[in-house]
Order: structure tokens, then sequence, then C-alpha cells
């Protein structure tokens, strides 16, 4: 109900907005997943969309509220790495004022909603709040299953592969084109169409065969 | 495919319907827990929605079908206590026309959400039925786990706690302001979003880590 | 995220378009369910509606790429069966052009949601592809649990009953006409708002209890 209430938040600022349910596919907290599959979403989505992204466990705390504008998108979240690997030519920057109605448990509806609803309508950003320094960054990639996906393929954070690819007990050396490359229950890596390197079976699901789990380590040795 | 057939019968009648789906997190059959999201989400809702609520057990049988007018918002469904939480201040209600042609086993498409869609396009509430006298209520609130949302939050009917909070082997004196006030891992009880006591677990779920299940008992003592 | 993407792609060229989810519930790879879900939901869409059906194991193999004109609504995905039993009066199909660009393993992305969009503004399917013979059949119903519901009903593929119906070791000779008609708990037969013998609980999970899983085979005996 959480998601369906800030959407009634955004419909009674802007009734004409057209929602689109991005994911809700992110694991509780997986601020490094939500900030994958954004990045990968972003690059869909045309000019002047508004990007609202809550994986926000530090609701409430220290944490900045941001809102800003990247290759003529928007995007509005916590200031903790969600919007950072979407946000990558960030022209303007601010920091939201959280309004003293607002909870301390739900910056969705009571602060990110309205905000990106007023976006919508065609507010300056500058209107948000005010002028916000460097955001926060998440740590480098180091190769690890960033998300795994409704079918159980495994993805990395790898771009490409130069030697042999290791996940658990997978080795492999090749980067397939598609799933039919190799038999019915037969695992591969392919690289799929977020442009990372993908881990999947045929007919089946990776996450099972292979007992790999999100956050795994994924390595590449000559 | 049961909400995209309503969504489709109710863009039949209304083409330009704004449609939003509220939740379809409710456990099956579990019309409390439904009455207390629908309670929650309408607080959110701009004046003129429609609310299509469909938990409805007793579907085909001598249960009624109804809609009511409740505070400028608009809500259909079974009566048996799914829109008693949400709609306290009922102005007008009917008892909706059953068409002949409709299924014993989904109202939601063959009854609710013809008169919703119906609704949305302004027609009169008393054009779709015959006036109802009262509705049924739900059993007061008893002191309970309503809902368990998607994080494993533990969602009581309590609306604040005075003395000692009991659910499960967790005990608690202290209402907390956000999740942050407590280490990693760690249990806690605050007032959330919606209103009511809830118990969460900083960056876990409490439903996994308390091992308590939805309708759970919830006491309080000095 | 994979949905949210094609929604994207759809509205970068209709920005107007109304979309609908009509099911996200089909087990993976299993073109047989979506083809029964897609034929139930197409007979409530209004006239001119256009589906977009992706269930693709074979998606970058020889496997054709298609969009059918049929009773007034248009259908867009794989030839694979996926559209077989929703667009039973086709008057025009064609075999969709791929472009360069496409990738090999996100066709509803990079063929199908394009082409659906291209659909959705008016454009003539003829504009989409080169005209297409006969389309992929799947093989004839055979007396099996085609898909499982959210709150565990068995339907089948039998769209009436004669003599007895046997699954697992549920056995009746009788089709009921909705579920309050046998004590909580219970297992019951009816003919379901489908159109189709579904074996359901009264306030339960014909899943659970009777542990029988997506596939299994259904006799009729006298």
């Amino acid at each position: 109900v959480y998601v369906g209430v800030m959407k009634a938040v955004i419909l009674s600022v802007n009734p004409a907005a057209q929602l689109v349910d991005l994911t809700h596919e992110v694991p509780p907290q997986d601020v490094r997943a939500g900030a994958f599959l954004l990045a990968q979403a972003m690059a869909w989505c045309p000019r002047g969309t508004v990007h609202l992204a809550v994986v926000d466990p530090g609701v409430g705390t220290a944490r900045r509220a941001i809102a800003v504008e990247s290759a003529g998108q928007f995007f509005v979240g916590p200031d903790n790495g969600l919007l950072s690997l979407a946000a990558k030519k960030i022209s303007r920057a601010v920091i939201l004022n959280i309004p003293r109605t607002a909870s301390a448990t739900f910056h969705g509806r009571d602060v990110f909603a309205p905000a990106a609803a007023r976006l919508s309508l065609g507010e300056k950003l500058e209107s948000l709040g005010r002028p916000a320094g460097r955001l926060l960054q998440l740590p480098k990639a180091r190769g690890e299953i960033v998300w795994i996906d409704h079918f159980g393929n495994l993805i990395t954070d790898l771009k490409t592969l130069k030697g042999e690819l290791r996940a658990g007990d997978f080795r492999t050396r090749k980067l397939h084109r598609t799933y039919g490359e190799v038999g019915s229950g037969e695992p591969l890596a392919l690289l799929g169409s977020h442009g990372f390197v993908e881990i999947a079976v045929r007919n089946g699901s990776a996450e099972k065969l292979l007992g790999i789990s999100r956050g795994a380590r994924v390595t590449t040795a000559r």
C-alpha cells in the first residue's frame, strides 16, 4: 500500500501525471541493487521523465533528501548513493526541504512524492530546496551479483569478460549471444540486454541450479 | 489476470479513467487486513476518488454488494466489513443491482468494476441500486498484528502505547521515532507513518527475527 | 525492471498510451499458461486494444516475431503459440522486422514494445513487417492444470464436466456454483468465471490442500 499511497499523493498534486512502475523487485534496503536497476531503466526513458526512487534505510536520520537533473531527466530520492549510478551528468542538484509535518519513517510519501509531482508539473528544481554540493557515491563495483531477476538470472556488475568467469562453482570463458545456444537446463554466461555479464540457465533458474545469491563474489582469472 | 480484467472492464466503460493499484498485498480472504489498508490509503486520496475493493470470500452468497459515498470519496465492494474502516462518514449508500449475466464467483469483474467505472464517469450513486440500511461492521480491534508489510514490519491496530507492549517474545516500553535509532538487526517499536504502532527490525525483518505472524495477539501491560 | 523498461519504450513512441498490466503471474517460460491467460483476458478488452505478450524462451533464435489483428484487437509477441488461443479470428498477420540494433535476449524491449506502440498510434499492421503464413499453434488441450491463481485455485483446460473429475487424489461428480456452497476448508469443483472447470478450497488453497501442481493431469471417467 506504500506505493499506492505515493501515487495518490502525486495525483493529488498533478492529476494528469502518467505513472509507470519501473520496478518493485529491489530487495529491502538494497541500495546498490536499486541504483543498478535505476541506471538500467533511465536509459530507456524519455527526456523530462521524473524518477522517484525510494530505497531508504536511513529515513528520518541525517541522510539528505535530494532532487537532481541529469541528462534531461529528474531524479528524486535519498542521498545514499541510490541515484548515483543513474544521474551521471548532473546539471543541477538541490537538498529538499523537509515539511514540518513529514513523518520520520516515510519520506517517500511526505517528501519525495510531493517533490516529484511538482517537478512533473514543470516547477523549477531550485524551488524545491537549496543547492546541494557533491552527492554521496556508492563504493566502486567490485565484481558481484548485483541483482537476480524474476527468471533467476544472475546479473553481475561486469561489462565484459576477459579470461575465465568464476561465480560459485560456475566457470566459463565464453560469452554466448542468446539463451538458446546451450541445451535446456544448462548454464551459460552472456552479455545481457542491460549491458552487463549475466549468468543464466536455459529454461531454468541459475539462482536455483547454481545456488548463488545476491551479493556473491564474481571474479575473472586468466 | 483478475485485476487486469477488472481494469479492462473499467476502461471499456470509461476509457479516460486514471487507474491506481492501491495494493495487492492483502492475504487471501483477509477482510480485516484489506479494511485496514483501505482506510490507511484513502486518507491520501483526492476528493472524488472511486475505490474498488475486492476481498470477497462470500462472493455469490447472500452477502450484499454495495457502493457508498463517504467524505467526498466513493467505495465499491462487498458488504462484509471491508469498506467499514475507510467509509466512516457515509452520506449515501446503495445495494448494487446484480446483472443477470453476472458470474457467481467474480463480482469484481461483473458487478464492482462496472459500478466503479460508472461512478468515475459522474453517474449518481442512486442510479446503481436501492438504498442500503446499516452496513456490516468489523468486530472491534482487539490488539493484534493486522498486517505485515513488504519489509517484514509488523503493523498493529494500536494507535498509541501505554505501558509495556508485548507481542510474542518481544517486549518494549518505548516508541522510537525512526528505524535508525537502534543498532542494525535490532528490534524496536515506533508509531508508523500509517498512525499505528509498528514493530520493526532495523535493516531486517521483524516477521523473521521475531517469528510473529499475521493475526498474532498484541497486548499492553502496566 | 524489464516491464518498466518496455513501458518506457512505449511511452517514448506514444506518450498518451493507456497502459494496463494484464498479468505478470505467468510462470517463467510457460507458454501455455500465458496463452491461456491472454485468451481469458482479451474477451474483456475493448476493440482496438493492443496486446503485448512476452513469454519467449526462444528469444534470439529462429522463432519468428509477429503481430496479428484478430476480432478487432491486436496481438504482438513471439510466434511460439503464445498468441494462438487469443487470436482465433486472424484477419491480418505480419512477421515483424527485427532492427539491427535489437539485442538477442530482450525482444520485448527492442522489437515487441516499439511495434505495439506504433499500432497504438494507429499505424497499419502491414507497415511493421511482411505477411506471415500460418502461425504456430499449441498442442491441443489434453486435460491438465493450466494455471494456478493467486488464491491457490487450480484452473483446468476443461470447459465442462461429464462424469467424474479426477486430479491427484481429488474426485468429484459435481460442479458447484460458488465457493460458499461447501464448508470452510473443503475442496470443490466449479465452472470458474473464466469459463473453465476450476478446483478450489473454500477459504483456503487447493494447491496446498491437495498438493497438486501446474501441469498435473486432469481426467474424467464415467
